[in-house]
């Protein structure tokens, strides 16, 4: 085992213990090999670059996924890593409200929908912070 | 409630009388500020301005959305408000299949067939006209 | 010639006169096969067919281009045939205005800057009728 | 029944029999005429035009399918038609992980997800080949 | 001037003075409206709402332009953003870097040449930090 | 340097001599470990794996890019690229279109016209072939 890939996989650990085994079984016996992409390049090589914390990069990945459109399963999964590593509820709703300024109301609304069901099955909730408003 | 809120909300019932409900109960728990943002400033502010029908604001919502492929609950909400404002089934199937021209064959396939699914909800079919060509 | 490329050539020549000139002579050298697919197809099978007015044609191109995003000189073009067949300069702002809903902002704001080129080389401005809003 | 239309039928079926019912009865009730369009301009205009092999094309619409990123069942539908004009598991999965690079990752992945599932079916696999590296 | 309009107007203003001035002068002579909206519900309802840093909001748009990829002017200008408001030219460069896994190399690399160029009038770098790797 | 820059960097040249130098000058001062991601990653991970020929390669790299559609610069370097190990302008040309089917006829035209200026600076010229249709 690559010391890039120990260094995704201990990466992908600290954002979601789940999110390695579903990326590996998700690929199993159609492409390992990008599996192992995916822990040693997405997470092993970018992920782990300094300058960023890694609640900025949950950001990053909920805009991004969000402005896409096409990728519900790994929004969720990245939702659901924005708040293991201490972004709130809140902070992911409003992430997604700026993200409809440049991808649409769809976009937005849709990343919203699955934002509620992650919270849901997390007992989580955004509103007393945002409700007040 | 604004003035703009009651503008917009009074837009989405002569669209759909769904619409309105259906956006505040898919963003009530996560963000009932965006629900209320995309009656003001959506159908307050933007469908309400002065210039265009709204059977041109519903083949511009029609195409918009088809061209983007990634939201296809919107799509048919405005598919069915494009038959309630007036525009016919087949008006609306030549909405998207010109929009294959600029958004690619796939994108315009997936739109007819959420069509189908509100013409046949609705008991309506684009047949008769198109189908003498 | 073929009836598809006659009945193609004559819808172009209504929208533009300078429509088939051009793309044929952008395909020049690369690939008059494909301009003459944009004459046959496009304008001889598509945008011949029953069901739409010039006008709605013209606001699905615009608004599909403009949530594109990435076809400037085609938004260029059919800005100007938008204004060829009777549309208004204030209806075409109308439209990209609302496409800012679905495709966003920044793609909304770039489509209008092109549209303010259009207008001026024409003459033409949007502003007496939406500016006493 | 035009030449076009017969020559677009012929080199459907080539790809794969389910193909052309599977588009003409997606179509049924709605638009005829888009199946049609789809037999004559998109299989009977282009797919027949000289210069590629049918494996090309194949790697064509995979790759473009994947980048798009919307339309799981086309995808799914070109990734078997792929296997049927003899490109072999290994040679889809390598098309999809190099449009990784232009499309990211997340599309890449759905794209894989769904050649397993056609793989599963067809009783095939990619892992001999591309495992031992 | 409506207290939308103020409050997007001092928000425009912290994040770059040239930045209302540009919305407006663009939108000047064909739609007045339209940059007004940009200032009363992009920056006054959106960018103004309680739960995310002005770095953080930066960080989001410009992922999100990074992942669109068709915007290169209104890209440049929240790069200029990030620096006004504290992000540090390595953070934005990470935050592109991050952005290629889902948008893919292309959109980035261009993301990072306008970078390049906004650095470069500024007279500032990202390299010290991260050439250190 | 590592046996992933390496192979990537041979890999590279075979492609395009001036590809590496290209990625490198346009990368320095803001991201030179981009820019050895692009070697490392893109090219000593993706482009050397086995199962395709390279001429395979640059169809898909065509492809995508024509679909993305917001990469001209890319866009010119894969077809340049795609020259260089032996595809014919005429394939290039029929890739193109048939990425029309998918992506729609505004990328398919916008890539079209900077293959015309590839073509024409290397003097080449798909049309023997393909007018003869």
């Amino acid at each position: 085992m690559s010391e890039r890939f120990e260094r995704g996989s201990a990466r992908m650990a600290e954002l979601d213990p789940a999110l390695q085994p579903l990326v590996e079984q998700g690929m199993a016996g159609v492409s390992p090999d990008f599996a192992r992409m995916v822990v040693e390049f997405g997470y092993g090589d970018v992920y782990t670059r300094p300058g960023l914390e890694l609640q900025q990069r949950q950001l990053i990945a909920v805009t991004a996924l969000t402005t896409l459109g096409h990728s519900p399963r790994q929004l969720r999964g990245h939702i659901g890593a924005a708040l293991n590593v201490g972004l709130t509820p809140q902070q992911i709703v409003e992430t997604i409200i700026q993200a409809a300024l440049y991808a649409g109301f769809p976009a937005a609304m849709n990343a919203l929908t699955l934002a509620r069901e992650v919270f849901a099955e997390r007992g989580v909730s955004p509103l007393p912070s945002s409700g007040d408003r």
